[in-house]
Order: structure tokens, then C-alpha cells, then sequence
């Protein structure tokens, strides 16, 4: 490869597309169209020869379709070295995208929430890329899983904090400090214990459902409760509802009466 | 009609198929499986001559497909006339799910995340309907602005608030307390100039940005100033990003010199 500093070159356009959570039903049209007409589908992984979660839901959808892979390093621990691994994978896709073609980045959920996108964007503008990029909506694991524990997330004028647990669960406390805001907990699976225990002592284990590789093989869904839960992977989302029993009693309908 | 209390029937299927914000290629395979499957599809419109958002939606989709339009009352204002319209528009469903019928209910975007959907299921249920009900994720308007504006609305540990300001701007002012904190206001049209001043307050109009009716006629993407922004439609859409730029400065990630 030649020194990518100097002549990064300014065409091509890199698109990520939201594929969703798992299940290969819920790609969007566009997710569908725009992957079947670009020049070329990255998927990222985290080793050479290991089918990432994201690149499964592409071929589950679209066998036909050749998927190219750049590793990209997860571990939620380590700046520097997730940043190398970005900068690497940005070299990586440098001389298709130098050539003009139009990339496809395949990304779990949405690529605008908590995606590898971003970062690999910051890292194609680093090495002096100029080509345009875009997004392509998906449906985030919260909103699967919500759909299958049978969850009503937010109602009227309810609030919803959606925060991540990858450094513990300090953000979760501040957020249980409002009963009637809904939270959704990112990133939690080594601190599940602690979540849960944190649940009972706010009063909010009722209705809170943990998911894990929703619509994937090992797929796992679970009512949170303090003697159940042990730890859960990197990647699991927890759903607390808030807490509608204290309005539905101070609100006794008479309206409806009159019907 | 018979007496619906008396005998409402067990059985049938309700689906709440989210449709996303506008643009059609934004549906899901599975919402496109299930309203051609349906026996019956079913939007919610304001009055039985208007084609409301959610049938457009479907109409652009599936031109073929029958739509039946329930009416729905769906001012902010007027919890009981609220109430009754729901009453009103479970009972037109009722005859359909008695005999058995699997009803695809359309709603904007995502029938989880402050939709009619709930409130039609609590409505049945009222009536003594005891059949199944299920949902179908959809695209919400705020992932459809954020990939619209070229917004990255979460990275890495931050934290999202997706409040209403449907009773006023109090919910926003909180979430604003925390300037880490991403945040999303649905139903704040009315509340718009309100709005923009509080953002300015707390010195994060930057890459605040408004979208209205997304991916259907009469579309407006904005970004937020406090000059030029007026009122809105009631399901306006505002995306607030967090305060990135104290943390950059803050970051010289001295990592990236080594590679």
C-alpha cells in the first residue's frame, strides 16, 4: 500500500447501513437496496476468520452477497488500541474508496447509535479522506427486544434515558433517580448483578427483561430477578419500564364511565 | 353491532406494525410479510375521509392493499375525549378479531415508542377482549433525522434522554442538567422558540436540528438558531447532540503518533 497520508484521494462514498439486531427480517428496504448495489460490503469482525454478528444477518439475508471483512478490536478496555485497530481498518477500505467505489459498511442495529461507524469515519478524516458518507437507519436491539418481552418502552409523556454500563453503573444510578423515565442499559453484561441488585433496591424489577442475540442462534430473553441473573455477554440490553402503577391508581378514569 | 361487553370474543390476533417516520423504503421486511398476510390492515386517521401518515406510508409501499382507516382523536388536549376515541375505534375492531382475524394495526414509527398501538390493546382489553397481540419494530423519526442530518446521536459511553415536551419544556430542562447527555424531543412543535432558547441557555445549539413529516411531502430538515425558528407541527422531531468538544480538547490521543 502506498502512504495513504499523502494521497488518500477524495472520491468515494462510504455508507453505513443499519442491519439491525438479528433477525434478517428486520433490514429495511433500503438497508436491502443499498447493499445490493454497492461496489463492495464491509463487514466488521473481530478476527480474519470469524463471521461477525453483523455480516451473519447479511448472508442470512442475501446468500449471494460477497461480504469483505476488517477486524476491528471490541474490547471495551484499551483507548489506544481500539483506536489502532480503527486507523487500520480505515487503511483498509482507503484504496477502494481512492478508486471511487461506493462502500457499504455494515453495522448491528443503527450506525448512529453506539456504531463502529462513527469511529471509522474519524479515522478515514485522520488519514485525510474527503469522500462523502451516509447512514442508513436500523432497528436498534432495544426496540427488538421490547417487541418480544411484549413492552410498552414509552406511553403519553414519558421520558426514556437510553445509557450504556461499560464503565458500571454509575449512569444507571442517576438515571433510576426518576421513576417515570424508562431506561434502556447498553453494554451491561459483566455488571448484570450489579444492575439487577440496583433494580430491587429502586423499587424497578418489575417488567425489567434482559436480551441477548436477539433473532441470532443462542438468543436469550429473561425477566431480571436478583436470585436469577448471573453475568451476561458484552453486547446484552436491558429494558426497565417505568413505573405506571402509582398514576394508574391516582387515575381512576371516570370518563370512561360515561361511555 | 352486538353488546362488545358481553361477548367480545377470545380470539384473534392483533399486530402493531411499526411503519417508520415517512419514507416507505424505511419498512422492514417482516412489517411487509405481516400487512401482506394480514386479513386485515388497519391505520389510524383523524377523520374517515384523510389519508393518515401511517396509511400513506403503506399506501406508497403496497398500492394494492386494502387499508380500513379506524378514527382516532389525536390531540394533546382532552385525556377523556382521548379515551373515548380509543374506546370508539377498539369496538370497530372487535367484530374482525372475534371471528378469528389477524389484524394488522400501521402505526408511525415504532408501535412501542409512544404509539396509538398501546393505548388501542388497553382499549380492548377494557372491553373484555382476550385474543393475542404482538408488534413489529419500526424505524423511529429520531434515527431517521439522525441519519438525515449526518448526526452521530450516541458514541462510545454517552448517554441519550428522549423526552416530550408535550406538556412544556420542564422534562427538557432537566435532561438539559446534564451536558453528556444526547437528547431527543419528540412533540414539541408548539413549544419550538421555547425550545431553541433553553438550547441556547445552555450553549448547545450546536448541531441542534429539527425534521418534520421526514420522508413525505412537505419534508423540513432545519438546523436550530434561535432566529429562525418558529413554530412547528405537533410530531416535530428535535435531536440535541451532547457536548463533544471539551472532551476532545481534552483527548490528544498521543496513541495515534505511534502507528
Amino acid at each position: 500500500m502506498t502512504d495513504d497520508r499523502t494521497s488518500p484521494g477524495h472520491g468515494g462514498t462510504l455508507v453505513g447501513v443499519g442491519v439491525g439486531p438479528g433477525d434478517p427480517e428486520l433490514l429495511t428496504r433500503r438497508a436491502l437496496r443499498v447493499l445490493a448495489s454497492a461496489d463492495r460490503v464491509v463487514a466488521p469482525t473481530l478476527s480474519p476468520h470469524e463471521v461477525g454478528r453483523a455480516e451473519s444477518i447479511v448472508r442470512a439475508a442475501m446468500p449471494q452477497l460477497p461480504v469483505h471483512r476488517v477486524v476491528f478490536d471490541m474490547t471495551p478496555d484499551g483507548e489506544a488500541q481500539r483506536k489502532a485497530s480503527h486507523r487500520k481498518a480505515a487503511r483498509a477500505l482507503l484504496p477502494w474508496l481512492g478508486a471511487g467505489a461506493q462502500v457499504a459498511f455494515v453495522t448491528l442495529g443503527d450506525p448512529n447509535i453506539y456504531s463502529t461507524f462513527s469511529a471509522l469515519v474519524t479515522a478515514l478524516r485522520e488519514l485525510g479522506w474527503r469522500g462523502t458518507t451516509s447512514t442508513v437507519p436500523g432497528i436498534t436491539a432495544f426496540q427488538a427486544l421490547a417487541s418480544q418481552a411484549g413492552t410498552v418502552l414509552l406511553d403519553g409523556a414519558e421520558s426514556l434515558s437510553l445509557v450504556t454500563a461499560v464503565d458500571g453503573t454509575a449512569t444507571l444510578e442517576r438515571a433510576l433517580e426518576d421513576p417515570e423515565r424508562a431506561i434502556v442499559v447498553y453494554k451491561g453484561g459483566r455488571h448484570l448483578p450489579a444492575i439487577a441488585r440496583l433494580l430491587e433496591a429502586h423499587g424497578r424489577l418489575e417488567g425489567a427483561v434482559l436480551g441477548e442475540r436477539l433473532g441470532l442462534a443462542g438468543e436469550h430473553v429473561e425477566m431480571i430477578g436478583t436470585s436469577s441473573v448471573g453475568e451476561a455477554s458484552y453486547l446484552a440490553t436491558v429494558i426497565v419500564p417505568c413505573r405506571r402503577d402509582a398514576r394508574a391508581t391516582a387515575d381512576p378514569e371516570p370518563d370512561e364511565r360515561t361511555q
